[in-house]
């Protein structure tokens, strides 16, 4: 598998870098060719704007996405955002590494997602969900935090489940433009634990690493449910 | 009511803008003190970095909370930070204005939320949900985006809910804060419609202004529910 880590944590020395770290050892080990872009380290720019694009469709007035289909189609993405998309394209997995930021992904994550997940490319019109512009390929999300297993376990847990917190991710984002979403990998408590607990999660991203390609995807809406108006098409229920 | 209103869209004519600007005269109108951080006018930079402490209580680890703990009392958070700190403790309700981006806010906004709501002062340790150091406050999301209102009608719908599509940004962060949330007022499918139609939206949004002080908080979690520990207590049977 050709496999793309996009990697955000500002502290190079962190347990979060670690896991990127042993996720590209491990992976090349079994023989994957990996690709990192390391956002903090790479000064990425998270904010999406007209100057995105080299030329405008539209130079008077911005609308984000269409400018974003022009521009892809015409070779006219800003050179930082078409050398992620190349390698997004390149990727046939894609891991999202990162810190648990207010349930979600750091401000610079969420910028490469703005602006890399392009219009017209990797969606658009009725080409989302399995019929997404990135079908055929996965994805997850591999995150440390604070908080511990428990407080995320089911509806009542203090946070709920993981499931309707990850939604606007594996589900809006990853699964919208055609990924099949493999489980998550999370690292937890990591900022109150020993050295030696930190080793046995190591350990347990190793072996998740190594038994990828057997995880089946999570659910996913298929397109083949709604109507062409996305309304959803009725069970026929036998009399 | 001293009201925060923090807008981010890259486009100044847009139709989120006009939301942001009606919202300043009818709440205005209404007798009511408004700020306005318009993220992109200002240029805010939404990446969290060791550069947002002046004074580094470890300058050899970042840990991002704990320097945003020690900063907060010792009156070393970077000065663009400070500044949105003073209007979010000046404000009883923050509206968070903004197009949909991949079932969240902009990364530009997330940057917001990244820096801003500052931990010691925010939250910390037990200080969450009802207990939340921003108890008391009220905040909302108003938001525009493409889809319509029955592709988030309930969880059949082809997006699900909204409810849980927007969980980390209503409870994961304005509730965890100590928020109270109202519910969210979306602008739908706004590229694709006319002026009239655009109009009708504008006057429903004025209305739902009017109408905030009578409308009820969203459920959100009490921590009087939870043991120390922050495993759910059981209801008792009665035998």
């Amino acid at each position: 598998m050709n496999i793309l880590i996009v990697h955000a944590h500002p502290e190079p020395q962190s347990f979060c870098t670690a896991m990127k770290d042993l996720a590209v050892a491990t992976l090349e080990g079994a023989g994957h060719q990996v690709q990192v872009s390391d956002l903090y380290a790479m000064n990425w720019n998270p904010v999406a704007s007209a100057a995105d694009f080299q030329v405008r469709g539209n130079p008077d007035y911005l609308t984000y996405a269409l400018e974003q289909r022009e521009a892809a189609k015409n070779g006219h993405l800003a050179p930082d955002i078409a050398a992620e998309l190349d390698k997004l394209l390149w990727a046939d997995l894609l891991i999202l590494n990162f810190p648990l930021f207010w349930c979600s992904v750091p401000a610079i994550l969420k910028g490469w997602i703005d602006r890399v997940l392009v219009s017209g490319t990797c969606y658009g019109g009725l080409r989302f969900y399995d019929r997404g512009g990135l079908a055929g390929k996965r994805a997850l999300l591999s995150f440390s935090l604070g908080g511990q297993s428990h407080m995320f376990a089911d509806e009542a847990a203090v946070h709920g489940d993981w499931e309707p917190m990850l939604r606007p991710l594996q589900r809006g984002t990853l699964a919208y433009v055609g990924m099949r979403v493999l489980p998550p990998f999370a690292a937890y408590h990591v900022p109150y634990i020993s050295a030696e607990a930190r080793g046995v999660i190591l350990d347990q991203y190793r072996d998740y690493l190594l038994g990828l390609e057997s995880l089946p995807p999570l659910p996913s809406p298929s397109l083949a449910d709604f109507d062409r108006g996305l309304n959803p098409l009725r069970q026929e229920v036998p009399a």
